[in-house]
């Protein structure tokens, strides 16, 4: 049996970057104590959610890769072997900016980056000012301890996104999240998106056979009430973990890695894929 | 407003054909008393479940398109001035078989045919041994109601098929489906399976921003218990009509068509699809 254990850190965050990085690490560390080894944090960890309008100042918030986040989460990854799935505001040139998750593998070295595909742009999550869209396409990781796929918030709604990672060879597919209410919206429809937000990752377990963890922050932000919700599907999409939306919490589970065969093996979707009527994928429209 | 009323056709089968012909015609004429001006029935309406062994005596239970059932169904659909989706078991040539949908318009034609894309075969599921591959790729139909997606059964487990037919204009997905519960297999797995079914498809609604009309059958057939449970998701996926799994019925289900373009300006997937890093959605596996 191939068993892995996945930390999820679930924070809200304040104006203060130190103290937002000192209280991931806090949280990082119950999770190993715990027994984490894949662990997880929330979209851009360490800064509040900046991008519900359009300001300049936020871009000195962004730091390089390597830069302050992966030589703090390199050093711990080594020490305690775990691998950290670091959600961060990429600077990669003059001007230019990305949404970005750099792998730390359980010997501290960073072995791969992804950038967000799918950038959103809505009245409070204005991300398209912010973020060029990912160019180095779907990412399947192999870490120590399984071999991941790395998405990041809006990626979630994209089925595509999720096939070609597992495609890719992922086993697990995280989506680190900064995803809330929206407080100029009305009450009646926050269980409607919350369940859709659920639903369509589970779907993703569920075409794919495989493992999806979302980790979501939590926290008032301006208009924004983020949901938390962290939660863990396995390969027959059924919620096997979730957690509220007011508790910073540090969680360990833990997933049986041979279960991804299994249900392969008796849901065979993949075997009967019409890969030679799927060229229309790449087209923006057919109609 | 537009609206739109479906009727859902949730029957069982016997071993008499003329018997279940007449047995759809009441519940199809029950539906069209209740308004019903898109009527789907379930995948093969008008057999049992052949496909649990393969039995070459069940070839002679296809028919042509027009043939008998297009028939009784383009003179019903004629008289009413109803949308027919009518699944059947199709004979193309000597030795060719598909399952197949002819959509009958509200006069009476036969406007297309969409031809199962996806064929799974399972123990108790043996289609691979009866129905060719559908070489029609997948199908926005045009009726006088709305522009409808017809998919069947396995179909709906995978998402590059709801993409396709929504990007070419589908408002509702249909899929008649014959999908039950295996007597061999364990208790505790049965609501595991119906819940995946129902959120693979739901998960159609939200990621395409249309509605989702599925339609099963019930009854026991040797080791199939189908476990009926017809549904219809709205375009943000809640499911706003759905049966039991024991009872024949006959219900019909407005729906606003406004209500996907509402969705689809709040949440715009379509608008940030990375069509530019599909193509290798037309892969079998990348690994």
């Amino acid at each position: 049996m191939k068993t892995v254990k996945i930390g999820i850190i679930q924070t809200s965050c304040t104006e203060n970057i130190e103290l937002n990085v000192k209280n991931t690490l806090e949280y990082i560390l119950k999770s190993i104590e715990k027994g984490a080894q894949i662990i997880c944090l929330p979209e851009m960890y360490r800064t509040l959610y900046f991008c519900q309008t359009q300001d300049y100042e936020a871009f000195k918030t962004a730091e390089t890769i390597p830069g302050p986040s992966t030589n703090i989460f390199s050093e711990i990854a080594k020490k305690h072997e775990v691998v950290i799935i670091a959600p961060l505001f990429e600077k990669r040139a003059d001007g230019l900016y990305h949404n970005t998750i750099a792998v730390i593998d359980a010997d501290g070295s960073i072995i791969d980056i992804y950038r967000k595909m799918h950038i959103p742009h809505d009245p409070g999550f204005e991300e398209k000012f912010y973020f060029a869209p990912g160019d180095l396409g779907f990412k399947a990781i192999k870490t120590k301890y399984a071999t991941i796929g790395t998405l990041i918030c809006w990626d979630q709604w994209y089925p595509e996104a999720a096939r070609i990672t597992t495609m890719k060879g992922a086993q697990i597919l995280f989506y680190p999240t900064a995803i809330g209410w929206d407080s100029k919206e009305p009450d009646n429809v926050k269980p409607a998106q919350l369940d859709a937000w659920k639903t369509i990752q589970r779907s993703h377990s569920i075409a794919n056979g495989c493992f999806v963890c979302a980790v979501n922050r939590i926290g008032t932000e301006q208009d924004l009430h983020f949901w938390g919700n962290s939660f863990v599907s396995n390969t027959l999409g059924e919620v096997i973990f979730s957690t509220d939306h007011t508790t910073q919490s540090a969680n360990v589970v833990e997933i049986n890695l041979d279960e991804i065969d299994d249900t392969r093996t008796h849901w065979p979707f993949f075997r009967d894929r019409r890969t030679d009527f799927y060229q229309d994928l790449s087209k923006r429209w057919l109609d």
